[in-house]
């Protein structure tokens, strides 16, 4: 076992830009990123997780800004599915974010100043592109995996695309190759809560000493009904009334679900940036993988010698099993090899984040099984 | 043929108030309404339109707000399924509206401002006692029928509830006896963004001559998507790109969902009041008929000599089938005369308000039904 010192980010400078697919050349950009457990002698153990548009680099263990829990505690850690006792786990914050990585919120060397809109528009492409310059610094030539859920998914797929030799076995979870005209517009309504809200002050509210929580908020709000189901704020919430009897005839969060929402949204705008927000959702929705490949999604996948594990959730209308079937059936045709589950669950979107057995055991059967293709040992 | 004049506006005053389901007293009120068609001699031809959330009482001709036509030409007029050849058609603006029934926007007359937010919360029980009223001073015992969609729905299900005498027939569009959580937190969100806008001033706006445009723009988009389907908006929009042809590396509306979905929240709020806009979703919130029986539904409609159509659409996940059929299994339950249709299409909620001919055709066999029963002549 070779010891990789756990490093908390890496600056490329002036001289190693990220060439953006707008045509912009970035640099420097710094990538902020943590680690847990530790290379083999082969470089062959690394995991790559990617972060879905709200999530960080701190998936298990504190995270310094919300002093909370990481967000995939369930699925990572000694012992769990993705076994840090056995894995080199690798997740950094993607390129655009507000957790240390190059993004609106960050100086820009030019100005002195928060880029704020002044930042170029990225892509999942781009996201993608900085993380390998992340993985060449550490020296890590192929992943024994790359996973990750919903626009961590688009990650994957997008890594297995544009680097297939690089990828021996992705897990892209409740995504899709493009993103729809449904999520384009629930992101939309977003976008245009926060820069309605005018301490948005277009985009630079860290001048002003303000900030756009109101409008930041209410997207939140938007946003987090789509990651549930129906269903599971029916078993929830239901009906049920916040700390009354009977309803109060007036706009107070009378019901239990209007409480909760309202906390959604006021808790996350102390851990998220808003221009952030503005910046990663657009790279969401620019997303369409077949269109890099002359309009045909198999193409993104010819030859590919990648094992793909292709998960959905039955209640999940963000991203819902026909989107992921759509990511099979394109593998299929260029012969790839792929396994497809649809969980039956409640649970929505968020499903990949909760308790899920079912996840948790065929994640784990997927990666047991690659990890012996891959001649990895059992510890 | 008894003509009836048709009046746009009736108030009643302070000796004849409405007692509200919050326990205020409200009045004077003023009724605005429209009709078209003639009151036959028996008084037996009268259909009561109900209107959804941002509807009015102008179903067909002009509407002097928008200066376009009403919002259910395809059903409502001579020769059509809503025959004004036939049937003496009735529409009024629901209590706290904002297109002249008494709302949060016009005159409080103890203090000689606008009501804002000083006018009570209101129920869909209210609106329909305002309506009953209506028909009182219209001089009309029982409807032919009573119709709606949406929230339009759910005020017929209060008529058939409340006053089963006076509905021979009745059509629940697209509707559900009580709101669900999702809807709830939906509605949330809206109301979070009119509220947050700075240019709502706790409801003052009228006084500090502002508007809050954006807050209520927003809400408005975010409702729009919930009134389409997944499969129309793909069907519609997909991805493509609106007056470009690559996308822009911008927050500019790229895709044409999103131009279209500005469009949407921007002329809204041209006719709409944002506080009537709190004031109606909460109403739409506060719903759930069981309640009012005991928690039990189908005794809601115990002994109902009422004919009822319930109609739901496959592609509607705002009011899905699911909650429709509660209707109908509670009608059954009270032994209620009930047709059940399940239209499908890929229209979404909205598909009660377009061009969806199956609809049609069911309503017409239904009404033609129901005057057949009632002994009304053809024409």
């Amino acid at each position: 076992m070779t010891e990789i010192q756990l490093g908390l980010t890496v600056e490329f400078g002036r001289d190693r830009p990220l060439q953006l697919d707008s045509g912009t050349v970035l640099g420097p950009i710094t990538v902020a990123y943590r680690t847990w457990g530790k290379l083999n002698a082969d470089r062959s153990n690394a995991i790559l997780i990617c972060h879905a548009l709200t999530g960080d680099q701190y998936v298990i263990g504190g995270n310094p800004v919300t002093g909370r829990e990481g967000w995939w505690t369930s699925m990572v850690g000694p012992g769990k599915v993705i076994d840090t006792d056995r894995y080199y786990v690798i997740c950094s914050n993607v390129l655009g974010g507000c957790m240390g990585t190059t993004g609106p919120k960050e100086i820009n060397p030019e100005t002195g100043q928060p880029w704020g809109l002044g930042f170029p528009v990225i892509t999942i492409g781009d996201m993608v592109r900085a993380q390998a310059m992340l993985l060449d610094h550490l020296g890590i030539g192929d992943l024994f995996c790359v996973i990750g859920g919903s626009m961590g998914g688009m990650q994957v797929l997008e890594w297995a695309a544009s680097y297939p030799d690089r990828v021996f076995s992705a897990v892209p979870i409740a995504c899709a190759a493009k993103h729809s005209a449904q999520n384009i517009a629930f992101h939309e309504v977003g976008r245009q809560a926060i820069v309605s809200d005018p301490d948005w002050k277009d985009g630079t509210y860290f001048e002003h000493g303000t900030n756009p929580r109101a409008g930041l908020a209410v997207a939140r709000m938007a946003a987090h009904i789509t990651y549930l189901s129906e269903a599971a704020l029916h078993r929830k919430f239901g009906r049920s009334l916040q700390d009354r009897e009977k309803v109060s005839y007036g706009f107070e969060a009378d019901f239990q679900v209007e409480s909760y929402l309202r906390y959604q949204g006021s808790s996350f705008v102390d851990r998220f940036d808003a221009n952030s927000y503005l910046y990663i959702t657009r790279a969401m929705d620019y997303f369409d993988l077949a269109a890099e490949y002359g309009g045909v999604l198999a193409n993104a996948f010819m030859d590919s010698k990648t094992r793909f594990c292709v998960v959905s959730f039955t209640s999940d209308w963000l991203f819902p099993t026909a989107e992921n079937r759509a990511i099979v059936h394109a593998l299929n045709a260029a012969a790839a090899n792929v396994s497809f589950v649809e969980i039956e669950t409640d649970k929505g979107h968020d499903a990949f984040l909760l308790d899920e057995p079912e996840l948790f055991n065929i994640l784990s059967g997927f990666l047991n099984g690659a990890a012996e293709h891959r001649g990895l040992k059992d510890t």
